[in-house]
């Protein structure tokens, strides 16, 4: 059995998107249950549709929510009783293997590092996420857990991510990039070129490929590509938004005239096949590594479907221990050989 | 007449390329016509085959070119007869209206303000480009020219894009956006918040929107998108490198079963049009803005194509007058209004 627990009130649409999600997970998984923390009356609106998420699922009322736009220090302060706190301490205290949230990512992540902990060694967890690219996926980190960090930060979430990558993408020793804007040596920020001094000199998890470019996100040839906060987020949503763009010109082209029109008709299974790859709510869910638990956050605006990605995730991860690996790993480089005091 | 200088040793490919690309740039465009700065006798060896290019073309021998990987600050000091610094001088001369280069962006930057100088009251020149968009385009600066800024830069590459966005776009007061990774005000590192707090205060050129996220950039909402070179030259390439990903999802699922390739063959022409539409080449070209002359960047790695739409942009933006009315502009804003102090 895998539980999950989620923060039901998270997000801009709240128990009107996230039950339904949570219908859709459950079809062909059997041995998913939820834990669902939140308003009771909200809550049961929606669940009394769903007669099999019903069964599986137990509610836990709360009487307050985290919103989207509170300062994750005040968020923090009031967090007590809150659907999001709730569900945090649920995977803490072994009643969930993980929790997913639509709600704000800072409040998330601060409330997840101080319930569940970062694993000993590591100062900041980062948030990843799994991207698509021309060969197959690629794990990115930060996405914006972490605006500022320095040149550590950033060898300890190459490290977070290359573990991730080996139980993810089963490769020994994954490639791992630092996003920078240009690959020569002398390009980019301070903090940026440092870490790239120290993983070039270290030895860890991942086979360190120097700095690759926003176009090295797509192209397939690296597993992991690691950066701040503020440059991860800033390309993630660049992504999301090429992805509305080409669907308007897909459908611009196919309607330009009789002729395309009448080729769209003929290509419809192919324009399909294409439309849902490049639907952004079949990639949506960002994994904080580094913590004593598994907690997954959702795109805030996710809609069913999106937000049923990002359990799933939760799903898959829990079932193969991928974070009990990381913290296995990250405590064995940090007892055995001195890793991260190399970088400090 | 229109007179481009062009380093034609620049960039991935030099003469190969660039001569190609600008018998392309003349077909239509008799007013039109070149210095061209480099290797004598590799620019002949191209030059031969493009008979009416020739016509218009005259060639100025350099032996000494800039690498793509010199630092800047070493690449200025051994500057003094390269192709580039040559054909900056033609156009601090008044010999050309503008330069194109394909080579080094920082020593072209460094070079083209230590040559041309910046605007009076302009700290440093910003790299502008203009970007596809769902409802036309969209001007993004800095590209990537400027890695560290601070909130006072930041808020004169507003300036610079709202000027030129209006000229650009015929729109009086262009939306502008701050690149960040959240539209909260408490979102995003120390520079990008205070400029937004100066940009909100003071009376500009343009309209600001506050921040704006990276799916703004292709969402069509906003006229003139403002970064550091960090966030934008990452935003950039990640645009790219989706274009290829997408191109290459169109490839996979039009060649998926017997069906889709029946399809695509009807679908012949609106792909086609896809294509064109995808096509990064066609979108190459950044201008650097601030400057009291018109240096255009080329993507180091742009082929005949490629280039060619960057000469175009030289030969519009020179027709068109862009450059003296931003410096028109801005000594306007500098002296009547005392505006830049405000941001002080």
């Amino acid at each position: 059995m895998v539980r999950i627990s989620i923060d039901v009130m998270g997000g801009d649409y709240g128990p009107s998107e996230v039950i339904p999600a949570l219908a859709l997970v459950i079809k062909g998984r059997p041995d998913v249950s939820f834990l669902l923390f939140g308003d009771e009356n909200q809550i049961n609106q929606h669940l009394i549709k769903y007669k099999d998420l019903g069964k599986c699922s137990k509610v836990f009322h709360t009487e307050k929510t985290i919103k989207s736009n509170d300062k994750p220090s005040s968020a923090l302060r009031a967090s007590k009783g809150t659907s999001m706190r709730m569900a945090i301490e649920a995977v803490k205290n072994g009643e969930a293997e993980a929790i997913v949230s639509a709600g704000n990512t800072g409040a998330l992540m601060a409330l997840a590092k101080i319930v569940l902990k970062t694993v000993p060694g590591i100062h900041r967890p980062a948030l990843a996420s799994v991207m698509p690219n021309v060969n197959g996926d690629v794990i990115m980190l930060d996405l914006g857990a972490n605006v500022l960090v320095d040149a550590e930060n950033l060898v300890q979430f190459a490290v977070l991510g290359s573990i991730f990558a080996r139980a993810h993408k089963k490769i020994e020793r994954p490639s791992v990039g630092l996003l920078n804007i240009g690959s020569e040596d002398i390009k980019g920020p301070d903090h940026v070129r440092a870490a790239g001094e120290i993983l070039a000199r270290i030895d860890f998890p991942g086979d360190y490929k120097g700095f690759v470019e926003g176009n090295d996100i797509t192209n397939g040839n690296i597993d992991v590509i690691v950066s701040d906060g503020y440059a991860g987020n800033i390309a993630l949503k660049t992504l999301e938004g090429v992805g509305q763009l080409m669907k308007h010109y897909c459908k611009e082209s196919f309607s330009s005239n009789l002729l395309a029109t009448i080729g769209g008709f003929f290509a419809y299974f192919a324009l399909k096949c294409l439309g849902r790859r490049m639907d952004p709510r079949l990639y949506n869910g960002g994994v904080f590594l580094g913590l004593n638990g598994l907690c997954i956050k959702s795109h805030g605006g996710a809609d069913a479907l999106g937000f049923s990605t990002a359990v799933i995730m939760a799903v898959r991860i829990s079932r193969q221990g991928y974070i009990q690996q990381v913290a296995r790993d990250i405590s064995h480089l940090t007892d055995q050989e001195n890793f991260l005091s190399q970088s400090a």
